[in-house]
């Protein structure tokens, strides 16, 4: 019985899943997966349709199980503002129906004769990548998402042969097939949705911050408080920093106090930056627009440590060439990071009690969801239950 | 006898000089500056007098020579590109009439009281800066470019209570006062007129390298070879770097091959840059324009460092963010330097022989001098002959 034919339901679709025996659900005979036809998969999610970044519910298919793919059932997938970004075409031209989501936390529900790090029943989670060459000199240290040969493959809207829609398909989905490499171990001790945002919004924030290499005490600097800030802030205070948060909006300044900062600076006009000038050792922006860089660069003693990790419309930035020669300061940007570092983070937050501030939604919420990421409302993930999909 | 008031020549200027006893051209009786009173120094120079930069003769009045000052007699100011970007307004409004050049040498004429560093008859320069607070911790420690009370005072343009024409007034004259501190000792064994482009395209390119700490066979980059971008050439192979050359003039490559580079590349599309990808381990842009910053920074390797200091108009770059982050490239941005490390080059390449290349001008050479500045024509630094002002 196909699923996809019959009205859905959660639990029916579970079901079905089940009745696959491997806990597939196939486009083919439940036993063709048995007999090594590897079927492809027919799953639901959410896809955008044109670059108005309108999502509305979508059935469609992914690749076969694979010797070294792992196939997780989503329980939770979380919304970045890269999301919306890439799907609206800020970043270039895009290829729909996609599916976008790349903070995602679920089960495994198969995997591949090859593979030997993940069981059935393990507790999983995947980011930002799905693939790599994994074979350079990157790839095999620990820095997949900069694979020398350009192969790595990120989790929506990349180009991908074997994925019967030609393009890699994102977490706002009830299930994902990715190598095994680039699953993300979720130990028990952390809810699956306090960790889907770990996945993108933690990496992102945790790596840059860990090159950084801060003493107990470091004056570190956040700008920019939504998903990706909100965890630099907790992962800095866990770290021992003591943390400026640098914000627009006035409501995230009790939050921002809760979550352990030493100030909370509501930052309406750049001159509120000044009374901090020379003051930090280092300093995170996560924030994903046009900004005044050389402003938040003064806030940074000399021969101090800026790092960009949101991307802005065009993915440019405009930045005053004096104004970083005045402050002296070594600018860098930072996408995520590689997958030790990915399973090194969810480690870390597990451990320590790190979790996202996060609200749980349904799948029809995610249009509204993300008008209210746009508009900084978020406090501070939008979490999707994946079985409202 | 005011020697303004007579026909201009060179040597009956310095008769003049020579008659007002201490070496001043006084604007009152010469037994002026024995008795204390400080008269104002009546000088020559090319000034510009709105922002289309046209320079022209004029005659204008220096503070009187304070206790911490020395008169500096120019027999050399060079022409650095910043000049035409200031006096033609493209970094912000100016003040006019103004007299640029920060690339300055001469001979000490007269000393105030309080002067111990200098004689009369020590060669001396002048670059970027002529004060700064000199109590601050940065002033203290060799940074007085970045003087924490904002009150370094740049060489033109820039407010002064005691400057008669109420702004500095820079080296394209026949004499400067300057603030003892901030003069430059220039040793016997490298002329006047090498020893002027030092001042700003010698120290701007060799502070950047020392900060690099290069070791010996580093792989460094060299952007944009005009007057900056040569100096930097010498400097880099000096220290034992590999030198990769960058520039848009092909005909160039045969002088930098003859500067020792390893490479020159012509880059008339910056898909020229793609074989060095990942390639050097440090590069310095001295590109006055605006130019694909990543593109360039992709030729670093991972976590290499890439300083900016050609300041292109409005001072202002715009960087690919995602570039950035893919090239995991340190960006900084570098002003001039302080003057401790100003007298250090000086001396290092007197020490070791290094010279810009030069060309001789006269003063009524200077506005075709600046047009060939622009267009790339430069071989690569004009020097005034300040005999000709």
């Amino acid at each position: 019985m196909d699923p996809l034919k019959t009205p859905w339901t959660r639990r029916r679709f579970i079901q079905n899943l089940s009745a696959a025996g491997a806990a597939l659900a196939l486009s083919g005979p439940a036993s063709a997966w048995a007999t090594g036809e590897k079927p492809r998969l027919k799953v639901r999610g959410y896809a955008a349709f044109d670059p108005s970044g309108k999502l509305r519910p979508w059935e469609f298919e992914r690749r076969p199980v694979g010797d070294h793919d792992v196939l997780i059932e989503i329980r939770y997938a979380s919304i970045c503002h890269s999301d919306i970004h890439q799907l609206r075409g800020d970043w270039g031209p895009q290829r729909y129906p996609q599916v976008p989501g790349h903070e995602i936390a679920g089960v495994v529900t198969a995997v591949g004769k090859a593979v030997t790090r993940f069981k059935v029943g393990d507790r999983a989670g995947v980011g930002c990548m799905v693939d790599s060459c994994m074979t350079c000199e990157r790839c095999t240290h620990g820095e997949e998402h900069h694979c020398e040969r350009g192969e790595t493959q990120w989790t929506y809207g990349y180009p991908s042969a074997a994925e019967p829609t030609r393009i890699t398909q994102g977490g706002y989905s009830t299930h994902i097939v990715v190598r095994d490499h680039f699953a993300i171990h979720i130990p028990e001790h952390i809810a699956l949705q306090d960790a889907a945002p770990l996945l993108c919004a933690g990496i992102t924030t945790y790596s840059p911050l860990m090159r950084a290499q801060l003493d107990i005490g470091a004056r570190v600097g956040v700008a920019g408080i939504g998903g990706l800030g909100h965890m630099a802030v907790k992962l800095a205070v866990a770290r021992g920093a003591e943390v400026y948060a640098f914000t627009t909006s006035p409501s995230k300044v009790k939050d921002l106090l809760g979550f352990g900062v030493k100030e909370a600076v509501v930052v309406d006009d750049v001159a509120k930056l000044r009374p901090y000038r020379g003051k930090l050792d280092y300093m995170l922006s996560t924030i994903p627009a046009p900004f005044d860089v050389a402003a938040y660069a003064a806030t940074l003693r000399p021969h101090g440590r800026f790092t960009q990790v949101g991307m802005p419309p065009a993915q440019e930035l405009k930045i005053s060439a004096i104004g970083l020669a005045a402050a002296q300061v070594e600018f860098n940007a930072s996408l995520i990071g590689g997958i030790p570092e990915t399973q090194e983070v969810v480690h870390y937050c597990a451990d320590n009690g790190i979790k996202p501030q996060i609200e749980l939604i349904r799948a029809n919420q995610i249009n509204e969801a993300w008008e209210k990421v746009l508009h900084k409302q978020a406090r501070y993930r939008y979490v999707i239950d994946a079985a409202t999909f």
